[in-house]
This record gives structure tokens, C-alpha cells and sequence, in this order.
């Protein structure tokens, strides 16, 4: 297991943890400041500084990437299906200018919540299905690219809203069926929010192997949970016992970013600075 | 699939779902004046009207039970392992006293949410450990006294707190290891809020046969979901596709009670006859 104690320098941050506090050229600045020398940044905050002005601004900070967040929200209506898959070959083609390792796709729950405007439906059977055609067609533009594609499985606890793949097993499947040559195409983001409940998760990351995955993310589950989305904790605050995560992972090879991810109201009020030097003790201690 | 709509022999009420406006006592009338034919009790509501005088109310009433709630909560300090045997043994007696055709167990989470004052603790593997033990030892008292031992999966998103026991193939490979012959002695309590995500959950059903499946509970998961506990809601006003996990359970021979179980602040803040009237109606309707 390496060394987390001494330098923090497999920290990344992903930007979604501070983008209360400012824009991506004011958190890239704030990397800069903390020794934090990789970033997992969001679409819509790279939209917003421009995609030419995001990459500049990231290779003379001189930042890697871990990541890039996100593609999927597969579920649709038949007649949007166009629009999801140019969303998300646009998606790998900003990935690509970025010199992004992977895109994180999060596959969508049910229609209505994956693409708002969809039909109503209940059919979560359905959802899975069309997340498979989805992964499969995005993964013939992402193969020339040479973008690999992070299946991330989320908790289950948005299985209606945000993404019906909610558990390793469930995500390897998907690259088996789609990638059973283990080209390295297609593998897994594994965040320990999402899956440490999983009772098989010791052997799904044994089963994913170095070359599955893809990512690894890291916050906490706060006991009470006060809000479903966005009370994810600081590492450290609650019930995960993160090292013994990290460790599997490593075990199996992975030598990749611990990337830092929290959805917090809490943490979002606090100023940047505060949180990436909280982010930094707690990578060195618990993670 | 049986026939939901002429009817409502086959609906138990979890008496939970009303706890909150009123004591056993009324609940038992207001099943009469219902014809609500069955009904869940929960061990502190037994308590509080003694359990001689609440046996003998729902004798009189003509009250079938689809189950007693609830045994379990077996993670703990080893210290108090004798507090939870002897804790779980009254379960199993009153229950015994009420006629109950079975006990609900909720497996408990990290030792310091199971059981208040136990040493904190990360280890949710020890934790499934400490459940697995503590299922056959009240296992082989429950043998004794006829009564059987229904576990029920609860959400991941109650892994730390209130069961480690989070999918129906994790409940089934428990029956499997402590009840192989299948006697009828241990078995699952499915509830549509905690299983209906799960990707296996339609190969577990089959697995689970008619054997082992010895309570179905009903509700719904809204959307959004405001409450991780308190916030669940009325069949028909989520998003679980009801009807289809009551055809995958009836398919393989579940022939019981439909038991409605739902805790939510908004429905105890109804009149208890206005809550029983839309469990009748969307029992015929959407369940």
C-alpha cells in the first residue's frame, strides 16, 4: 500500500468539491497554491471558462487529470437518442482536448430523471437496457479516440434519479459484455461512497483487476445522512473504513489518483482554501 | 397473479404505518372497521398494551398476523452478546404468545448503531459476521418453538445503522449456510423499498422460491426522497414498478399476506382512517 503519510501528491481533487466557492481558473489557481497537482474537472464548469482556455490553464499549472466528469445519462426517450450520443461524443472530445485519463460516465436512472422531458416510467429493467446499447455506441467513438470509459457504479439509493448501474458486479458485467477482450477500453470509477454496503465488493475488485479499473474516488458516509445527494462527508467523518478500500484496490494494482469527491452543502460554505487543507490532512491520515 | 382488485383479503397492515395515531389498541379497531384482516405488530406497541391483553384483542378481533417485528440487532460488544440472545428469545416467545406465523429480522449495522453504547467501529465484515452468529444461535431457539426466522434485506443505504444485511442474495446465502435442507425454519421478508433496485433481484426471487420467501411488504420510494428513513411513501406514488415484484414473488408460489409498511412523517400526520382508505384503495389499484 503506498505511502500516503508523507506528500500528498496522489491526491486529485475533484472539482465538484469546492465549485461553490469559485470557477475552475480560481480552484485550478487554488492547486496550484495547496501542491495539489491533479484535477477531475466537470463539463459544465470547463463549458464555462471556455475548452481551449480550461486546457491552457490546466497544462501551465502544470495540472493531471484523473478524470473527466461526465458522460452517460443513457436512459431517454427513443426519439432523443441523437442527442445523447452527440452529447456524449462531445463529451470524449473535450476529454480528449483536456488529455483526460478516462470519462466518468454515470448511466442515468430512469428516462424522466436521466434526460427531464422523457416519458414517465417505471421500468428500470428497461433503463439498464438502454444503458447498455448507449455504452456500446458511445464506446465505438471513444475507441478511436483512445478515451477509455469509467463505468461508475452509483449507490442504490439513485437507482430512479442519477444512474440504475449500482453495483461492481453489475458495472463489470457491462465491461465484459462490451470489452471481454480487457483492452482497456472500458473499466470501472469505483467510489467508496457508492459501493462500501456491497457484500461481494472485496471480490468485484479482484474480479475488475488493475486493468478495470479506471478511477478511484474517496469522501465518507456521515451517520445521519441529512441529505440523500448532497451531505457526503469529509474522510475521516463517518462509518468507511477508506484505507482498508484503498488497500484492496492496490492490491489488485491500482497505482492511480485518490480522488477526492464530496457533494457537501456544508463543506460548500467553507472557504477553499479551508477545505483543500482539511482535504490534505485527511488524505495523509485516513485515507 | 391473484386478483387484487375485487378485494382487500390479502392486505396486512405493517402497524407502524399508523403508529403515530394511535396505540394497538386503535389500530386493532380500526382494522375491524376496515376489514382489515391481518395485521404486523411491532414489539413495542405489544409491550405498551401487555402482552396477554393484546394477543387476547386480536384473538378476539379475528386478526390473522403476517408476521412479528421485529427480531435481530445482533451486532454488538461481545459483552452484551447475552443481552441480545436473551433480548431475541423474547421475541421469539411473545411472538409464540401472538400467534405470529413468523419474525422479521433486521440484522442491525456497525455495533455502535445495533446496539447504542457498543464500541465504535468501521467494520462492517465483522459486523455480517457477528450477524451470521447471532442468526444461528436464535436460530436453533426459534427451531425449538416452531417459529420461523424471516430476514429482511434492508437498503444499503441502512448498511451502518440498522442492517448490514442489504441484498436478498446476501439474506439467501445466510438460509443457505445455517438452514440448507430448507426446512422452512429460516427464510427472507421482502420489502419492495429495500429490493426493488437490486439488478439480481429477479434471479433471487426464483432462488428464494416459495420456501424461503415468508413476508412481502409493500410501499413506495419517492422521488425525491426527503428523509433516508421517514420519508417513504404510499404504493403508487413512487417509482417502484409494485405489480411486477408482486408477480415475480407470486410466480414462484408466495401466497400470503401483501403487508403495507410505511414510515412517513407526512402519512402519521393523517387520520388513521384516511391512511387505512388509500392503503385499501391503492392495495387494489397499483399493488
Amino acid at each position: 500500500m503506498r505511502d500516503f503519510v508523507s506528500d500528498h501528491r496522489w491526491l486529485s481533487l475533484n472539482t465538484a468539491t469546492v465549485r461553490k466557492q469559485g470557477d475552475l481558473a480560481a480552484i485550478i489557481d487554488a492547486c496550484a497554491r495547496h501542491g495539489i497537482r491533479a484535477i477531475d474537472p466537470w463539463r459544465e464548469q470547463v463549458a464555462a471558462m471556455g475548452l481551449d482556455r480550461a486546457a491552457r490553464a490546466m497544462r501551465d499549472a502544470g495540472l493531471d487529470l484523473s478524470g473527466y466528469c461526465r458522460g452517460g445519462l443513457f436512459a431517454s426517450d427513443v426519439a432523443r437518442r441523437g442527442e445523447v450520443r452527440d452529447d456524449n461524443r462531445r463529451c470524449i472530445d473535450e476529454a480528449k482536448a483536456l488529455g483526460a485519463p478516462c470519462i466518468v460516465l454515470v448511466a442515468g436512472g430512469l428516462p424522466q430523471y436521466s434526460r427531464p422531458g422523457s416519458a414517465v416510467s417505471k421500468d428500470v429493467a428497461a433503463a439498464r437496457a438502454q444503458v447498455d446499447e448507449g455504452i456500446a455506441e458511445m464506446l465505438d467513438y471513444a475507441r478511436q479516440a483512445n478515451m477509455p470509459l469509467a463505468i461508475e457504479p452509483l449507490h442504490p439509493a439513485y437507482a430512479a434519479d442519477r444512474a440504475c448501474v449500482n453495483t461492481t458486479s453489475q458495472a463489470l458485467d457491462i465491461c465484459d459484455r462490451l470489452d471481454p477482450q480487457r483492452t482497456g477500453a472500458l473499466g470501472v470509477a469505483l467510489d467508496v461512497y457508492h459501493i462500501w454496503w456491497d457484500p461481494q465488493l472485496m471480490s468485484q475488485i479482484d474480479r475488475a483487476g488493475k486493468d478495470r479499473l479506471l478511477a478511484f474516488h474517496v469522501c465518507d458516509w456521515l451517520m445521519p445522512t441529512r441529505d440523500i445527494l448532497n451531505d457526503r462527508g469529509m474522510m475521516g467523518d463517518g462509518v468507511i473504513d477508506i484505507k482498508r478500500l484503498r488497500a484492496a484496490v492496490e492490491a489488485v494494482g491500482f497505482a492511480g489518483y485518490c480522488e477526492i469527491e464530496i457533494f457537501s452543502n456544508d463543506w460548500w460554505a467553507k472557504p477553499m482554501d479551508e477545505v483543500l487543507r482539511t482535504c490534505i490532512e485527511r488524505h495523509k491520515t485516513v485515507v
